[in-house]
């Protein structure tokens, strides 16, 4: 087998045959195959897309080239979460120890953000003492302590999907469908869980923001996860305005805790108490899927949720008195309100404009190389269909480095639409794979 | 400028601009772009293609990726030929002494052969003593000596090219009309001459073998060529059989003496006077074509082509009495007649099978490592439309390793066809563009 005559095969639209994938996959893992055929292919993949048996042996392909975590000898439902990312989402610290206090088990391995997204990692290291970069052999012994472990991407985990990540971001091959769906599944799927609970995010603050292209995302990794005998379920979410009221590390990690308390925003509790519903019916921990979202809400209101919370955070070194009292997480020294112009309700809060205000705050990075300033972001008072009144402050801007600022708050100001009239409200839920 | 903006640009099918492909071929030139980028790029060149402008640009950027020869005080006509290959396709070696003959300037850098067709380097190499891979410093002098040098592709000579040509082969994107132009045309551009006359072959023997694949070949490259700035003239070529009755190298270098010497084979003889008058034609060395004929006819029948030749032996460390003994060359030990099976017609010479049966032989090079075996090939008694009888020598073999021997005769029967009634003959020459 040559890896040209595959480039040609798929070039010609053919469909690559399960062994030629795995070919592939393990020769550029070992680095075998360099870096300019894995690119010309990727590029072909672009243009003539996979079929669903090509995108499975492609994920099965890259989830075996690194660990593939063993559960089997946990009893009990092995279930995550995945979000393809958005503005304020923050659902994976309000769902993964509602789910984990109701017994499911979590092993979740997130990302970080780039660009105008957040990424969980970085919500989690504004706490401070909190460690991502657990080992696996430590990765496990958390987990079995607490049935939870949050952890980032180790080098034993999919390497054949870093390695190629990293080239698809410099060839221009990231916006491909079965590339995507393969990248993401091949994590998720060496986590060695049995079911898996997809958010994919819709609108302006999404990676796709037609819902045409979410749902077919959703379907290609609907696709892959049953291809490979597990359960899926993908909740099609709206990224039409930021989820909850704050974008910013610790300030969304007080927002999670409060939401814990059974204080959070509306849209934010519901999307987590759903999601985990999703895990806890999905991996059988409850017999019908009106009974798990029960089960959530009892861990929600019974504090069982911010307990588990409180447990995960002391197990991985952080400081658990954070869900006592925020006040010990990292605070922006100043904060800066913008103002409503004018009389009327919020028509548009432009998601994607808020997340690049928030990273030229410090809260994202520009650039994988861009340090994250914890304690900035923005806190929003006003959400679409809210009443406002001109001079009112339609958010707040917390910040430290004020270099960017002015530039932020330009981005803020344009960013939120007040109108006489909003538009009717679009529902947080779009759409349910399952 | 970014090159994956470059690539991400043309993957959206979105014209390049001169500076972007300059940026692009210069960086990379430089190893600055890597091949995984330049690889990406050509699979979406590939699928996209290029606007004539594109393309023009990108033969400038690698024809200045390296030297280009200045000839400008070498007063007349500079002008070269340039073939997409075949099968016996030995022109070169009968119209670059004639067109010298006649006071063109010839400065021919040529190509190896590759697969079933044969390269002018090779059939050079196998005159004794003869050097291809002369310096640029030497090649100037044998040309102002003679008015002609033939030499191989040096370092100097748009390195781009080399580099990409290298990279296209293992990342399935050679078959890229603009590409493939970009490559023949920034080579020949780089040689410094003022007219370039292209003989692009068509049918089973040649690279393209749809008639209008050719023709789109012929087109894109006589566009570059005005593109820039130069006489560009295209002949469309028949290759649904050899040409000439010979198909290895020291056999075919016999062939072009004794064409020199008006005891050549017919076809072989008018295409290399036609090619050699398209030169002095386009290089302003003839008032009308029909001139130009006469005057390659003159220099033909008056033995100056043969002289020329010779004198071009001398120059560049070759035995020039082969020219008057060509049992000088080297010479297979064996030969073998491949008989006809059936009284008929010629009916079909399957000449890509007859190009693979040579490379069998050792006349040909399967890889770019092969090793070539100069006196190695075959001599075909018969072409399309002659008469044979059951027993008859259709072609003989000469061959040294019989290792393969029973594989290329039995090519060789399979791929000359006899039957009741021969085909209407093609024309040589199917169309020329000018």
């Amino acid at each position: 087998m040559r890896a040209v005559d595959i480039i040609l095969r798929k070039r010609e639209g053919l469909e690559l045959s399960r062994d030629e994938i795995a070919f592939f996959v393990a020769g550029y893992t070992r680095g075998e195959i360099p870096d300019y055929q894995a690119s010309a292919l990727a590029m072909a993949v672009f243009y003539k897309g996979m079929t669903p048996p090509e995108t499975v042996a492609l994920t099965e392909s890259m989830m075996r080239s690194g660990e593939v975590l063993d559960l089997s000898d946990i009893p009990g439902a092995k279930v995550d979460k995945h979000s393809t990312g958005g503005v304020g989402d923050k659902t994976s610290l309000v769902l993964a120890p509602l789910a984990a206090a109701c017994g499911v088990y979590v092993p979740m391995i997130s990302g970080r953000g780039l660009g105008h997204t957040g990424g969980t990692l970085d919500k989690l290291e504004s706490i401070p003492g909190f460690r991502v970069n657990l080992s696996l052999a430590e990765f496990r012994s958390v987990r079995r302590k607490s049935g939870l472990g949050l952890i980032g991407q180790t080098p034993e985990i999919a390497p054949a999907d870093r390695k190629l990540y990293a080239l698809r971001d410099v060839t221009g091959t990231v916006e491909s469908r079965p590339l995507i769906a393969a990248s993401i599944m091949s994590k998720k799927m060496a986590e060695g869980i049995d079911a898996l609970v997809l958010d994919v995010k819709t609108g302006d603050g999404a990676f796709m923001k037609a819902f045409e292209d979410s749902m077919a995302l959703a379907e290609t990794m609907v696709q892959i996860g049953r291809g490979m005998g597990k359960k899926v379920a993908a909740l099609i979410t709206d990224m039409e305005q930021p989820l909850g009221r704050t974008v910013g590390n610790a300030l969304e990690v007080v927002e999670c805790v409060e939401t814990l308390k059974g204080r959070g925003p509306k849209d934010l509790e519901s999307l987590s108490v759903e999601l985990a519903a999703w895990m806890l019916w999905l991996g059988r921990a409850a017999p019908a899927l009106e009974a798990a979202r029960a089960r959530v809400r009892d861990a929600l209101g019974s504090g069982a949720g911010l307990r588990k919370l409180q447990e995960i955070i002391e197990l991985q070194g952080g400081d658990p008195r954070v869900c006592d009292d925020t006040a010990l997480l990292p605070k922006a020294r100043e904060s800066v309100p913008v103002r409503a112009e004018a009389d009327g309700r919020v028509a548009r809060i432009g998601c994607r404009a808020v997340g690049h205000a928030a990273m030229l705050l410090g809260a994202g990075r520009e650039t994988v190389e861009s340090r994250i300033d914890p304690g900035v972001g923005l806190v929003l008072h006003k959400k679409v269909g809210d009443l406002v009144i001109k001079g009112e402050p339609l958010l707040t801007v917390h910040v430290n480095d004020r270099r960017r600022l002015d530039e932020a708050v330009r981005a803020l100001q344009q960013a939120v639409r007040v109108a006489p009239e909003a538009p009717p409200s679009s529902a947080l839920i779009r759409h349910v794979l399952s």
